[in-house]
């Protein structure tokens, strides 16, 4: 068993992931979002790579009991009913719905890593519960990093350097790439704690002065949650 | 005086450099390489993307003078006279020549800035003269790693971060972005020997397998070089 870490989807094309086990994480908030709705009994959730195809699938399809959700630029986008933000994901908003979501680097992401044979989505909240699945299906993994606008995020990489932690420490023979080797330092050195490493990193900042302080102590709520979401026929559910 | 890095010159395009202040460094072995040569007395040397283009210009141009070097994939090319190790690049060999110079990530990454207002080469040879001389201009700073083929390399990052922390010393109010942060910490975590982490990534090792374990020496000669290699009309030049 082998695990890799990819700072950003920008690293590889579509084709890298075919076949193989991925997992994608966007700390802040696309992954925290999505493994929110479905604790709160989403449905599933529609990753979309673009707004227009977010509006265009919105309407007729999933028996008409959807929900347009994301954001552009961390704001939530005219003429949808949810944003970005993990706190509007609530039961009574989201049971029972099919969410199509958008988001400028996350949603991207899960859309980039599709031909892989197995998709799961990674946030601070169900670290420990990703790392115990890819223990147990003892495949090599590829930990996709959504980054920023193709560069590189700092919550991200520290998300996947411990949950890379999380794996060796259950097996201790797995193969670690440069990257993974890295995103390790960079849990050791950052990952203390983690709702301070999030107010402190640039995406952390720009959502603070946008009126998300709320949301970063959401995202930083580590362990809480035991659901793993996954890709099954392009919709994400929930696996608990 | 902002300092960022890059881990990868897929994370952004060319023209993302205009008129800034870039560093491209690739430890094994571009950078080293293109510093062995400058300090033994070649007159310069073309980076280039593409090994036809190096063909198409390596006859006619530059007065005759020059020599081929680089390589792909660790190896020499056919036709060229040199290959990408820099204990090839003696006086005796490169003094007053020009170098026309393809490698599998370096030279590609040094065209790939082609557009930065001043650019410069680092490795571990000359992190210190380049750290200072970045001061001494007092302008923000973009600092590339080569990687490798798009993905990230751990001795171009750490390398990287060492520059960044040499930067900081130096003047205590450069902004920091994620990158850079996460580059210090790699600095602080792998920096403490560098030709045992040389031997230990995972271009460090394709190296040894393919019979340049004398190379990795010679690339972890920290600050053993006062040079700062410098691009100027397609060309690089040394400055001293």
């Amino acid at each position: 068993m082998k695990a890799n870490v990819l700072f950003s989807p920008v690293n590889t094309d579509e084709l890298y992931f075919t076949g193989k086990t991925a997992v994608v994480i966007d700390v802040l908030r696309a992954s925290t979002t999505i493994t929110s709705a479905l604790l709160n009994g989403a449905k599933d959730v529609v990753p979309v790579a673009t707004v227009e195809f977010a509006v265009k699938i919105s309407g007729g399809m999933f028996g008409g009991q959807t929900l347009l959700g994301g954001e552009r630029n961390t704001k939530k986008i005219e003429g949808f009913a949810l944003g970005n933000s993990p706190l509007e994901y609530t039961k009574e908003i989201v049971e029972g719905k099919s969410i199509v979501f958008y988001s400028t680097n996350g949603s991207k992401a899960i859309v980039k890593a599709k031909f892989a044979g197995s998709m799961f989505i990674c946030s601070f909240l169900n670290i420990k519960a990703v790392a115990k699945h890819l223990i147990n299906i003892d495949d090599s993994v590829e930990i996709l990093c959504a980054g920023k606008n193709g560069l590189f995020s700092l919550e991200d990489s520290v998300c996947a350097g411990r949950l890379v932690n999380e794996i060796n420490k259950l097996n201790k023979d797995v193969m670690l790439s440069d990257s993974s080797r890295g995103a390790i330092a960079l849990h050791k050195s950052f990952g203390k704690d983690i709702p301070s490493l999030l107010k402190e990193t640039e995406h952390g900042k720009l959502l603070i002065k946008n009126g998300f302080e709320e949301d970063i102590e959401v995202c930083g709520n580590v362990d809480s949650a035991n659901i793993i979401p996954y890709y099954t026929n392009n919709v994400l559910k929930a696996m608990s």
